[in-house]
């Protein structure tokens, strides 16, 4: 790449430098001459149908890359971002979002500019609550080391960060050079050295000890440490939903995702009953850990995240996950002997019927063809929760929004997926609520070359929402979801309501490898996956509890 | 209504007081016991596909009824309407904005709940930058007040207010009662005096006086005053893009919509060639006045609006529009005699040709047929510029984010249009690229028996961009708009090449009422309004004079 010029092109090579190939937005006059010097870079230009299907594949593209960058105009654009921004935030995605502003010599006398709300600063100061890092690049003098201190940012913390760019500093020679980053916090080796003193004491006396592999050993790639822990002690490890896929769930090791009540029942006993947990990156969330069915044990875990660690009831807040788990790593723990082989085996084999599919049987179907060609992508709802049972042998090959739960997010995610991982092919399940929101950028991908499969599981609604209270508000209009081919002029579409016709429909998918696929999947509005059912259970079971 | 035995149920009944008949949302699980409380109300509920468009849906309900309501879930639903929230607050509309929010009870010791971004109230303090009042009703006590203090706040200064409801609130008895009103800040009357005498003698002197209507006219119910005032002296009006159909445009003394060297000509040298220029309620933004090509002189300016008032370059903070201008009524003003005829007077007949259409053949054939039972809905880009020529002559018939142009306005403000104003039935001008954004929510038009019609302006892509700076970031993808009819199981649809073709259309279009219609229009992407004409040529002007 040839040797930035100016601030924005110093910005377009900093993105390339931490291996950013695709930047997702939608162009607005604001921000038009940085779309063109982005056309006429290395890096390619996405634009989706709407601006929050940018924010969606641009945070899936971050999960999978290590950084995803949407740029967008000024508030009309940014402010469509602020939920998918938000979700980042929440996930830890690091998530660049770029915005167009008013040239520096446009605001004399504070004018009404377009797209203006408040003040010019109003957009920044909102995205100063949903990011770690923002700039408005106002110092011109100073804008590359700020460029540099805000995208170093996204990367050692993991979640989004906020760059405006002035109009005018696409053509504004960028002066600073580039800073020394300040190093990255360490631990405190004694704190260090005392935690870890105490962990192995904890492991060595248990008698069923248990790691929980939380969603920072995949943002911060320790999956191999994590994995040789495991594998020089012999302890069982699970993970999270949040962090499904982090590691291969066909190990002999794994125990299945723990989610509560709301997980697999032997998984939750294995880690519940546990005299030793040992949660490695993970968030206490309440959908994460099973929307309050969680039954953990305070006084027998040990936890440890790159914002600090605990231990029982007292907490070491200068002990970060990475330092804990090569520590650990280096620990002489002793090897136990297997325990008894875990009924986890996936289904391998599935005889379709001529019948009307469920949820239990389309599930068991996806079961048996899920490979290393594809990468997962599940909506919040049924979706969600249903393919959390699925069996994913390969490492991120499943994302879902599963604490901030925002719906709408898997079908531009797949576009962000595919580009990010191009030799994986996205399969997304999707509620019909969530496909009304975000699904017509099946036709940006379409655009695109990509070539997502998605199941769309067609219960008439928000079928998620019925069983907690029902109302005409949980109806949605009736969509033919197979025949939007037609209407986007790409990819094909099926209409399924037996097994066999599924199953058709998914062989017809696998076979058409150019373009999207739509499967319209009706589904009886009472029929719910085990996970839900197991949900809804416990929740019940809470419920008459309290009253 | 029954009397509220709750702070919800207070909130409903405070809405339907001030006139609020339906509520537009998308449900939530933090949110539904209120959808449930509001739905067992007078209020209608109505759910869209994703929440965008029911910001945009009640933004219109608000422009058209005096308040608008949208109703949304903690986070994940209401950071997706920040974008619609801010274009009500640039652009003077009353909406609520009302969120679910988790129970009180369920944030001891700051627990991860779903939907939470960095602390509970990160989202409140998002709203804080959008809004002109804004409560998390956690003072329960005071809840009954807090309600009655933001409602009236946003009555008051006809913008966006932010109401988070905590969802235990659903049942908790609501305890205050209804407190009195701080009373509306009156103007000085000394100032109003002396403003009105100065105003008084200006005009009288002027041998040209000009009255501009502002969008304020319209957002305070001040057309009768207004009128009055013109029709008393004889003085010539103008409006503005954003208050384009305040009042007829078929008045003898209606110069036209000012919008500098980007409006028609003869309206531009009427208003800037006036000698005494009295804008009232008007917001001198750059689209709103011609992206810097308004060329007006302040020295022969009187200015008034709902946050004080100047004349020529001395102001008078505390005198507000409504006494101003109700003070000029009641002077003894010279009544003039009416000036030459103006050559405003409506196209009526339209003689269709075999012919490609033309966007100035397109609009004037619309001008042959907007009648009393239209509102007119433009989304920006070449639709709204093109919008603005056309004559309006129904009060309130027009409705485009004139300033603020947000695309993807339109086709959900039909939904809060024609709900608002059951006798109109909304035509909405859409360019392709904001169809893609919003337009789907045509769907929701159709479950609730609306009956838009909606005409595609499709130049394949952003052709409002391509001009400034082309690249393939203004492409889309080429959707067959008139197929989507099928896919989404409602209404009709139409493809256009030919003037012929568009009158079949149309005239299809108007006598099916019971349902949406998606006219597909095939322009030339080299195809431009005259009055984006005037934009391109002033703005190329004035960037050839800067260089």
């Amino acid at each position: 790449m040839k040797v930035p010029r100016t601030v924005s092109e110093y910005l377009i090579s900093r993105l390339a430098d931490y291996g950013v190939e695709h930047i997702f937005g939608v162009p607005g006059d604001y921000v038009l001459q940085f779309f063109q010097q982005l056309e006429n870079s290395p890096l390619q230009v996405v634009n989706t149908c709407d601006e929050q299907g940018a924010g969606f594949a641009a945070d899936a593209y971050a999960r999978l890359r290590g950084l995803g960058v949407v740029c967008v105009t000024y508030c009309v654009g940014g402010l469509k971002i602020a939920n998918a921004t938000a979700q980042a935030f929440a996930e830890k995605s690091p998530l660049v979002v770029i915005s167009g502003a008013p040239g520096l010599n446009e605001r004399q006398r504070n004018p009404l500019l377009h797209h203006k709300v408040r003040d010019f600063d109003t957009q920044l100061n909102i995205f100063r609550h949903l990011t770690v890092a923002a700039t408005d690049l106002i110092d011109v003098e100073n804008g590359c080391c700020e460029i540099d201190r805000v995208l170093a940012a996204a990367v050692r913390h993991k979640r989004p960060v906020y760059i405006e760019l002035p109009r005018d500093l696409t053509s504004t020679v960028c002066s600073c050079t580039r800073s020394p980053l300040p190093p990255a916090p360490t631990s405190d080796s004694g704190a260090l050295c005392e935690a870890l003193f105490e962990t192995v004491k904890r492991i060595s006396k248990a008698r069923h000890p248990v790691l929980v592999a939380g969603i920072e050993i995949q943002r911060f790639g320790l999956q191999k440490p994590f994995m040789q822990l495991v594998e020089a002690t012999g302890i069982p490890f699970a993970t999270t939903p949040l962090s499904k896929s982090t590691l291969s769930e066909d190990h002999p090791l794994f125990l299945g995702v723990y989610e509560g009540a709301v997980g697999k029942e032997p998984t939750r006993r294995e880690v519940e009953e546990s005299d030793c947990l040992v949660m490695l990156g993970a968030f206490m969330t309440d959908v994460n850990l099973g929307i309050f069915t969680a039954n953990l044990d305070q006084a027998l875990t040990v936890s440890s995240s790159s914002e600090g660690s605990s231990i029982a009831f007292h907490q070491y807040p200068d002990v970060f996950l990475d330092d804990f788990l090569s520590g650990l790593v280096d620990q002489d723990l002793p090897q136990r002997s297997p325990s008894a082989e875990k009924s986890l085996s996936p289904q391998t084999s599935f005889a379709a019927r001529d019948e009307a599919i469920t949820i239990r049987r389309l599930f068991a179907y996806l079961e048996t063809c899920i490979d290393s060609h594809l990468v997962l992508l599940a909506d919040p709802g049924e979706a969600m929760f249903a393919a959390t049972d699925l069996t994913i042998r390969h490492p991120a090959a499943f994302l879902a929004p599963a604490y901030y739960t925002s719906m709408g997010f898997a079908v531009p995610g797949a576009i962000g997926a595919q580009l990010a991982r191009p030799d994986l092919r996205p399969l997304v399940l999707v509620g019909d609520g969530a496909f009304q929101m975000t699904g017509m950028e099946i036709s940006t991908a379409a655009r695109f070359g990509l070539s997502p499969i998605v199941v769309v599981l067609n219960n008439n609604g928000y079928g998620t929402e019925r069983p907690m209270t029902d109302g005409g508000f949980n109806d949605i209009p009736a969509w033919r979801y197979h025949r939007l081919p037609e209407a986007i002029g790409a990819g094909q579409g099926f209409e399924v309501f037996t097994e066999q016709d599924f199953e058709r429909a998914m062989t017809a998918a696998m076979e058409r490898t150019d373009a999207p696929t739509i499967i319209d999947v009706h589904l009886d509005p009472d029929d719910h996956s085990p996970a839900w059912k197991r949900l809804t259970d416990a929740l019940g079971a809470k419920v008459r509890g309290e009253e």
